[in-house]
């Protein structure tokens, strides 16, 4: 009844991208696969397969292998399989003590890396983003050598970024305010997104739970919740900041001001002051206590049960607050699962309301400090699983 | 590509459901309206209106009023309006020291209700339900006397409801764990719906925001968060326990085995006991309370204070958490708001992460304690706005 005749053909092009998209994806979840196989799968007919296919392959997205196994009569199809040299994604991350660049493959494999340590403390976010653009520079060069073309490029950051504009809005360890970043990288499009809704993306689409609260520890603390399996931003973009989640109401004064947030308990500065441990600038923090507390240290333990206590309890109160199925703890921080777990799991089960808690239901991030880098170069690459079209414009 | 024919009929049934809504909620939102301004409203032609129109008066849902005006040249149309005597919705609440039904029409104004004073507490389901079943009879009744049909009925009950079941799981404020609930009552068909839920999607409704966190407090503590206009469940539908979000991890002991709960310092008995006030079993003991606050009773403005201050506590950690565009401060509380709000707003401007805290952003209900009933009710109406062919069923 609502006048769609104007809307036809656009709808008939949306159709055809959405349907390179499935056949796209049963080659990502099930390839090596016929195209006889990928009609099967997708529902749609072995001709308009055909037909997509020769798309996807032109866009060097999905590859041709040669004769499928096939136990059935008939000539076998030839096997179809994501591309190891197509487009590819540029993940790019600004660390408190470190830059790190990567270059992804559409299965999600890390195919070119460099990673530099850098005490960002304090630096203005020119010379942070030169010697990142010189990395990054390198990095591509090197997947280039791999036969693989970058096509797009997400940028981690440690704090508040606009999701409209891109601009990191707080990123108070690097003391970073209302800094615009570019919109592009080495001519590549340039989304710039925070570090731990990074981090649990990759951790989501590889696989994860769909209702997570993923917790990104190490230099700040973060959290980024997942809901569905879609990221849950807030209103305005900044929902997840665990980190000042108050623990202590009266207790420690914190850096933003109010007194008692859990960075304060759990945070690395403050584990630190708490182990008695000094370490010096270009010494793995994370690393130096995970060794001591192995080594047995009584107050480096003492301080991680502290931490693992006060993560527990900000944990229990967003647990009680939006009832995820599972809760992840990412970042450097899974480094220290072991000793911090203990205590998060006596908090989780004496406080989450809906009983019993699951001790299942807490877990590590296998991804860890890897998280947030790969999920940035994942980013182009779901936009290219969502939407393959999208990486055969320049064919035109 | 998708073979899609068998699939046609139902699909242009579906399509006659949705413009049948889209008329319904033409005339609701600017009722009076002609079938012209209705076809103009929703894009539909005019003869697709006027067949809709004809279903919806059927229904009773939509009534004509005679010609409406109009300046322009030609034949005015008849115009239309919601009918304040079609279906109706049924609202039912257990509170924990109260009975309430109510009936609202198609425009949510409540047209016939009852509230009857109960003392809850640790009472079987049985013979609350009973008591709650000769309530709705009465006032079921009376809508009847105004010409209303009720076609459905929701129940706001204090605990965690499991959303698939309508069971309660565990409402500790009566001493109920699970519950299981009729799915009928007065042979209507019977949702069961947390409290605080309702008592948001009231407030949503009625042209709230979208992006909300609804505390409402009384003998309990409970929030709703409501996102891009919609309830937010959780991965299992108990989201929203603020009540036991911890506040002082070390203090209080709670009803629930932890310790330190919001409710502990913000809860309707822990307020009680620190200003001292004894009420009898009967008395209104938010009524009594406000009261003695207008009074400038010292004890009583203190205890307020804390109050104010612990609930300002729990949600700078939710806001930094979820990041609302508001919060709503509802339930009986919001009798209170004078004595509660000046902790609220010190506490969240001084913890939310994203700074400055918008004072405005935190609000007092203008339903207050009338909220989850209302919400209960609106439950049918909101199906029939979304639905109108629903109610036809019976008309076969």
């Amino acid at each position: 009844m609502i006048g769609s005749d104007d809307r036809g053909p656009a709808s008939q092009q949306g159709m055809r991208r959405q349907n390179l998209a499935r056949v796209l994806g049963a080659v990502a979840a099930h390839g090596p696969l016929s195209r006889a196989d990928a009609a099967a799968r997708t529902g749609l007919t072995r001709a308009a397969v055909s037909s997509l296919v020769v798309e996807l392959i032109r866009d060097g997205v999905v590859v041709e292998l040669g004769p499928a196994p096939s136990g059935r009569v008939g000539r076998p199809g030839n096997a179809l399989t994501l591309s190891s040299e197509g487009p590819a994604g540029l993940g790019l991350e600004v660390g408190v003590e470190h830059l790190a660049v990567c270059v992804t493959d559409l299965s999600g494999e890390v195919r070119a890396q460099a990673r530099v340590a850098a005490d960002n403390r304090g630096r203005a976010p020119g010379p942070v983003l030169a010697e990142l653009d010189a990395l990054a520079d390198t990095v591509v060069r090197a997947a280039r050598g791999h036969g693989l073309r970058v096509v797009g490029a997400a940028l981690a950051v440690p704090g508040l970024v606009d999701a409209a504009s891109g601009a990191v809005v707080h990123a108070p360890n690097l003391g970073w305010r209302d800094v615009a970043l570019p919109s592009t990288l080495l001519g590549l499009p340039l989304t710039v997104e925070n570090e731990a809704n990074l981090g649990a993306l990759a951790e989501l689409w590889q696989g994860g739970a769909q209702d997570v609260v993923h917790v990104s520890a190490g230099a700040g603390i973060g959290a980024a919740l997942v809901v569905g399996g879609r990221l849950f931003r807030g209103a305005r973009g900044f929902a997840g900041e665990l980190g000042h989640v108050p623990v202590h109401p009266e207790g420690h004064p914190c850096t933003c001001g109010a007194r008692g947030c859990l960075e304060q308990y759990a945070g690395e500065e403050a584990v630190l002051a708490a182990a008695g441990v000094e370490v010096s600038p270009r010494e793995d923090r994370i690393g130096v206590l995970a060794e001591r507390a192995a080594a047995g240290d009584p107050r480096v333990l003492a301080a991680l049960e502290r931490a693992g206590t006060a993560l527990g309890t900000a944990l229990a109160g967003a647990v009680n607050l939006v009832d995820p199925s599972a809760v992840v703890l990412g970042g450097a921080y899974a480094e220290l699962g072991e000793w911090l777990l203990p205590g998060m799991r006596r908090e989780l089960s004496e406080r989450v309301v809906v009983r019993p808690w699951q001790d299942g239901a807490l877990s590590v991030s296998v991804l860890g400090r890897r998280g947030p880098l790969l999920g940035a170069a994942l980013v182009t690459i779901r936009r290219i699983m969502d939407d393959p079209a999208s990486v055969g414009v320049g064919h035109g």
